[in-house]
């Protein structure tokens, strides 16, 4: 039976966690492992300067693991203390999109994913474009999204996952869904980003906060707010580039300026 | 005359700081803008939950503007408060490497060069293999430092940054560099990475933790600790991936499981 580990940013309330519980409960062995409180745009950040502490609630009748710790944080604790090894790691379903390299990159609900991938352990994170959990309880949106997560992850165990990525990156549109496509992501969801206020001294102080801007046709911004579709992106970890031009040459330079003694012996030797 | 963002996760007095302050500050309009505390492993975390004020600071005569966020929250803070437009982000040099993909995805100093690359902007990070500010300040290491990002970053400015790649991370190995090469990124850097305890109530608690591991032959881990080099690693941001075969048919099923209204009309367009 294989193994799944279910968690998200929103913690153990959030009904993303329980719409994507109903939706794959048959298709494994799942341990529902969660932050206490919400971890929202932690991305990878891992918790080193402080303890974790991993404690249990029952929640429809569920043990659910709650740590003090981010989504990343999580992966490693499950896989060290809970679960042993993990076959998959399903995130969200988030409270809010996560579309574009720009908010994918700071997600927690993608960062859980990432991670995973780090460890060799497939993964799937799921969002919707709501910007509330009621919004999300609406019974036939959380029905659509039940519905296409259970067939989706269903379909991926029978055919195993795609072996040229590391995640999969899936965004639900506001409102029932039109139709489902693999999407690659938009650069940039916002713009301008900051806002400047004062406070009640007078005192200056900013928000982070951000226009969004359209995505180019195609992309996952464009599919889920302007086509009203599912976006499916799957996506490869930060891929090297030699660079094989421009640096080589910068570095053979520097060698010539700095002279360092290991690279006139020779005795290592590039692997690009 | 270019103008260069300065920053770093470990705050206004690591002497990291300094030494590529020392090294780039003829190159260009320097603006230093650091955390105001350490923010180590903070990843691309985007602080929206609180405010965030800017204060100053003079150290070594040079203006150095101090942000409560993450290194993140500081390329936009710069963007839209301090700086304008940026032609490079710099971040280092920091108190501990940042090799492999698992340490690159959540460090602060790569982040700010990141969310940098997300806007647009070129950038490097620089990290040294040292276990303590104390462990950099020494004269000779930190010479070595200096020499090499002072021609590095100069070349790239003449040359022009690669067109290929978003990002450049750099990592000193402990000691005087052996040579210089061009390093693809190792997966991991620690296995192992919860070490669990008991508070003195006697209940559990849980530090992360890593045993580090070798690098395969050549890859950036490799290159810094075993070879005594220092390693240049160029990364595109995460790439997107069809998966052609396997996805594509999953997809047309569950088209054909769950009809979708916009589908059938065929009103959208994969652009992939």
């Amino acid at each position: 039976m294989v193994k799944i580990l279910l968690t998200n940013d929103d913690g153990p309330f959030s009904p993303g966690l329980w719409i994507l519980y109903e939706a794959i409960k048959e298709l494994g062995e799942i341990y529902i492992i969660v932050p206490e409180t919400p971890k929202s745009a932690s991305g990878l950040g891992i918790t080193l300067h402080k303890p974790l502490r991993i404690n249990k609630l029952h929640i429809k009748g569920q043990t659910v693991f709650l740590v003090n710790g981010t989504p990343s944080d999580i992966v490693y604790v499950a896989l060290n203390v809970i679960t042993g090894k993990l076959d998959l790691v399903l995130s969200g379903v988030n409270i809010g999109e996560n579309v574009s390299m720009q908010v994918i990159l700071s997600s927690g609900t993608v960062g859980a994913v990432l991670q995973g991938a780090i460890e060799g352990i497939p993964g799937i994170a799921f969002s919707a474009a709501v910007s509330s959990p009621e919004e999300l309880e609406d019974i036939n949106l959380s029905k659509s999204i039940r519905d296409f997560i259970s067939v989706f992850v269903r379909k991926i165990l029978e055919r195993g996952y795609p072996s040229s990525v590391d995640i999969i990156n899936v965004n639900f549109p506001p409102g029932r869904p039109r139709g489902v496509i693999i999407a690659p992501p938009a650069r940039k969801r916002f713009s301008t980003i900051v806002s400047k206020r004062k406070d009640p001294r007078g005192i200056n102080y900013y928000w982070l906060y951000g226009q969004p801007v359209e995505g180019e046709p195609g992309t996952d911004v464009d599919i889920v707010f302007s086509k009203g579709g599912i976006a499916i992106t799957p996506l490869r970890l930060p891929l090297f580039d030699t660079c094989e031009n421009s640096l080589k040459q910068i570095i053979d330079e520097i060698n010539s300026i700095l002279t360092y003694e290991g690279y006139e012996n020779n005795d290592y030797i590039p692997s690009v």
